[in-house]
């Protein structure tokens, strides 16, 4: 049987169990000696994976160190797993490209922002949670995002991610030539995730789907960045397709997110908070503490979605 | 006389001087009150461009803040304008997107990983450079890379920056179409780079054709992926081809960075160190120390070219 396949294994009480492992697409690694995951400045050869990983059940990742950081403390809390204050370590110290946190079995990583810099993240990512012979992963983006005919502050959890023309797929280029890959989601898990909202009760939450652009500005139809060549006719026209072909909101990372954990055999979600509507604007102006409110609200629902699925709430 | 556009105006000596400012392609942001850098944590209404960037002349990016924070010291002592050990304070301190860092005319501005990632950044920088009145700006990405056929190491100047098919253009979506744009560096700012470097006389220096990726494991033709679909024949022949081409390092940012400069009328380079040499193998694995003095070849290569700009050689 491949690696990464589905196994059957007798546990300790004698029953069959069915473990989801992660499904390698790459012969080459069974070759290499060591595995250098460069941009963790972690290694096989230095460290020991399955001790430091191996009781991993559930990865959450989002663009900003600190905000992984908040998180794992916020979700070290709610599991009875921390205390107040405490200070969790960065696995990654070693470099200043991602942050890393653990506790108990979550695990928190930043990503930085666009396609290019989660890709490298979830590449090393998978790597390490095979290395470590993780198993039975739920994997879920939670991040911030514009929105479109929302309510600022309200949390879209991805159907479909979608590209900039509404296809959902990504294009990548591999040795010089374009590949085409699906842009699938667990659809049970973004079910699970909507029904954790409404018991939750505390913010507007919709299942819809998310483009996934390379730009900020331009990819996004925005008037505020250095180039802009269109008028706001045709920003409104875009938006408004956009809108018509089921997109709620607008990020930089889902549709390699969902690439690449479809074909690693992941149960992946993303929820992101819209910090405005861009129908009605393209700058991020609301005060502070009202943005810092609303980039909680992906935490707090995928922390409750946690707890439940360990039988804590 | 449209701002940004070059300007005729009588100095304090009474001599005409020609200066050139910050092309915005941007008709709309005339019409804006304020204008919000969020990426930065920045904003015209807060704070006093002309006042806190108006001196800046010579801008320097790259990928790791870290780096860009070592740079500042590493300019600052150069210059004769710091004092060894003094700690210079990150100017977007009320993010941790990306950090910046100034000592006399030179700001120092780190952009994470990846095209979309370095893209976000320039829209904003160059509308902060656009609000804060700058002229004569030279602008210079210091960064790392992978070689080809080069002893790891080496340093290269780019002389266009080219997409995985190996053509010096940039493919962008804006608002669902696809624009192709010109990804030309500055001739005579590499070739002074070039001279600089034959001055120093530290390190193996060459001007090449820079690849730019949208990923750092398939997108380069890396075996040591989580996921590939390739053999090492297939591999190698697609990095020898990007030799013959001319190109002599792979990185992630150039091309836009070239495009955006262009558009924007910002004399810009491209100064990475290779870190392997790709033709050899795939895995960053020489000693840390070793990375950290090569890391730190580019950053000597241009604060050697500033200080010569500023007479100071």
């Amino acid at each position: 049987m491949a690696p990464g396949s589905s196994n059957e294994k007798n546990t300790d009480d004698g029953q069959a169990s069915k473990e989801n492992f992660i499904h390698l697409c790459n012969p080459h690694l069974e070759k290499m000696k060591e595995d250098i995951l460069y941009h963790f400045a972690l290694g096989t050869g230095t460290h020991d994976f399955p001790s430091l990983f191996g009781d991993v059940k559930f990865v959450c990742v989002g663009g900003s160190p600190s905000r992984m950081k908040a998180f794992i403390a916020y979700i070290a809390e709610e599991l009875g797993l921390g205390t107040p204050g405490c200070d969790y370590p960065n696995i990654c110290a070693g470099t200043d490209r991602y942050a890393m946190y653990k506790v108990g079995p979550v695990l928190s990583v930043s990503h930085g922002m666009g396609i290019p810099s989660i890709s490298i993240m979830l590449h090393e990512l998978i790597k390490l949670l095979y290395h470590a012979k993780c198993s039975d992963i739920t994997i879920i983006r939670i991040g911030t995002s514009g929105g479109i005919g929302l309510k600022p502050g309200s949390v879209v959890i991805t159907r479909q991610s979608v590209d900039a023309t509404f296809k959902p797929q990504l294009e990548q280029v591999v040795l010089g030539r374009t590949v085409i890959r699906s842009t699938n989601l667990d659809e049970q898990l973004a079910k699970d995730l909507m029904q954790c909202s409404k018991e939750i009760g505390q913010f507007n939450t919709v299942i819809g789907n998310t483009m996934c652009t390379l730009d900020f500005y331009e990819g996004q139809g925005r008037l505020d960045g250095a180039i802009c060549l269109y008028d706001e006719e045709e920003k409104l026209q875009y938006l408004k397709n956009a809108y018509e072909s089921g997109v709620r909101n607008i990020e930089m990372e889902s549709s390699v997110f969902a690439a690449m954990c479809n074909l690693s055999g992941l149960k992946a979600a993303v929820v992101c908070v819209t910090l405005l509507n861009r129908l009605e604007g393209d700058q991020i102006s609301s005060p502070h503490d009202v943005l810092v409110e609303y980039q909680k609200r992906p935490q707090k629902l995928v922390g409750y979605f946690i707890k439940k699925s360990l039988g804590k709430v």
